[in-house]
């Protein structure tokens, strides 16, 4: 069986054609366009060079914001995209993909379908997902049902309350997981600690430019002193909110990817260590906190996966 | 069809019979015995004293701790009841009555199974409730099914982490909700205010040993200062945490109930307030903030709604 998976992001549109084993058999990435119009053109392109010939069986498109599962529709996509909120996402593959079904979810959602299918979730039937990145996003399978809510909201836990008069978040809210553990804040926090004059490695990153969560990341490894002090920081407020997430779900496993994910063990073992001690007691075991499989290409795997469920 | 509920708390046991659509037709409490034994003499008094020539058709229990409602074993039930660690709740009912089937779950789920089929959530599919009392409990309904996690666990929404660094809780967490706002938070911090010698006329029900969570709520709407500014700020934690758990699920409607939500509207004013200006952006609607029908009987009723679950 053959499966078109679209991960429609901010700046890039990843697209590949995936079997049922997950194996990805061709894949292309484009810059993401600016308007709708030139996004049609795009997805023909790449359906075109990617899917001709191929006897696709369904196709599943990702893509950030809040998407309706069950319409395709674009609820809110904030953002560069955000020229697609109130479009059906099935509408817009409809004339390149005539007559096969199309499934559509949020990034994260997909994200934990892949893991699901292919991945570190297989066979889970209560998972929880985070995916750190620019932000926090977040899905969860329970009863072997990936939740949506009633506006496919469900899973926003970038956005748990950590602190109630915590910093403000772009959301509205204050005190945001994401306020303190995202790309975001990491490079903010980081930025202050520079500009406060502290001695710190950080300051010649930006002078020349190069802050980014990564470089913090290969800073504290280094082992300077800030950098380490905001890493692990950021880290322990992580693992507070996966301690909320656990007496939430009481999942058999918690998943990590997105980008920060790759900072690996350093990162890992503060999760692990800081959430067990906050949930030991009522839980009575230690939750596993794994990485994802899928790093780069878990939402276009995620996309195909989708297609997969829809088309199964 | 007439069900049996049984509500073991920690001073009391309260059970009913109860018809299908809700109404007890008969009804008992007796005090909790202190071990296995006086309890099984109990339960066989409630239980012929209330169901003798009844057509049971099912019968329920509810009990706090953490129950596994696959099996009805008691995983764990701390404090006064901790002698029923191990137990299988529907082995304890066999004797006293052969053949009827016995349903159990921990009493936040219980109320929530009691609030869809007959009070404040029926004809919802996906819905938060918290139990507000000495702890906060939780429970949550998504896709029409009650969540339980691998373990029972799920739902334990008084040990979200509002503050990493907040105060220690019982469960070994720090800064839990119910750190925050409980009966025993709100009492705790009342005391505090008292003990450093603040004008308030809550030191007299201090010395009157009688400062209890709901005259703290009395003395706050009767206009102390002190007293308000206590009564808000757990408040305010509560309805972050509200905030935190309508991001997650994103429910149709949150349910309030347990022995604090009598505080009745100056209390869901603020949570109202507070989860709308926290969640407005990402949910794009207000998510209804409502009490619970049930109050006294809540876990009596759920568990006859379980029990009518179970038969169904």
């Amino acid at each position: 069986m053959t499966l078109l998976g679209l991960d429609i992001g901010g700046t890039e549109i990843k697209a590949g054609l995936v079997d049922s084993s997950g194996r990805i058999l061709r894949s292309a990435s484009v810059a993401t366009p600016g308007d709708l119009d030139t996004l049609r053109g795009t997805l023909a392109g790449v359906v075109a060079r990617l899917a001709t010939g191929a006897a696709l069986r369904a196709a599943g498109v990702a893509a950030k914001g809040i998407i309706d599962a069950a319409t395709t529709r674009v609820e809110a996509l904030p953002g560069t995209l955000s020229f697609l909120e109130g479009w059906l996402l099935a509408d817009l593959m409809a004339p390149l993909l005539p007559g096969t079904p199309v499934a559509a979810d949020n990034d994260a959602r997909a994200a934990l379908a892949g893991e699901l299918r292919w991945g570190a979730a297989q066979g889970r039937r209560d998972a929880v997902l985070l995916t750190l990145g620019t932000g926090v996003g977040g899905a969860v399978v329970a009863n072997g049902r990936l939740l949506r809510g009633v506006g496919g909201v469900a899973g926003h836990f970038g956005h748990l309350t950590l602190d109630p008069d915590g910093p403000p978040c772009i959301c509205g809210n204050h005190g945001c997981l994401e306020t303190f553990f995202s790309a975001r804040a990491i490079e903010a926090e980081a930025f202050a600690v520079v500009h406060r004059g502290c001695d710190t490695r950080l300051a010649e990153l930006v002078r020349n430019g190069k802050l980014t969560c990564a470089a913090v990341f290969e800073t504290a490894a280094a082992g300077d002193a800030q950098a380490k002090r905001i890493v692990e920081r950021a880290a322990r407020v992580l693992a507070a909110g996966i301690a909320s997430l656990i007496h939430a779900y009481d999942p058999e496993a918690v998943i990590v990817g997105g980008q920060i994910a790759q900072a690996g063990e350093p990162l890992f073992a503060i999760l692990r260590t800081e959430a067990a001690w906050r949930t030991r007691r009522l839980l009575r075991r230690e939750v596993p906190i794994v990485p994802a499989r899928f790093t780069a290409e878990a939402g276009l795997l995620g996309a195909a996966a989708l297609a997969l469920e829809a088309a199964s």
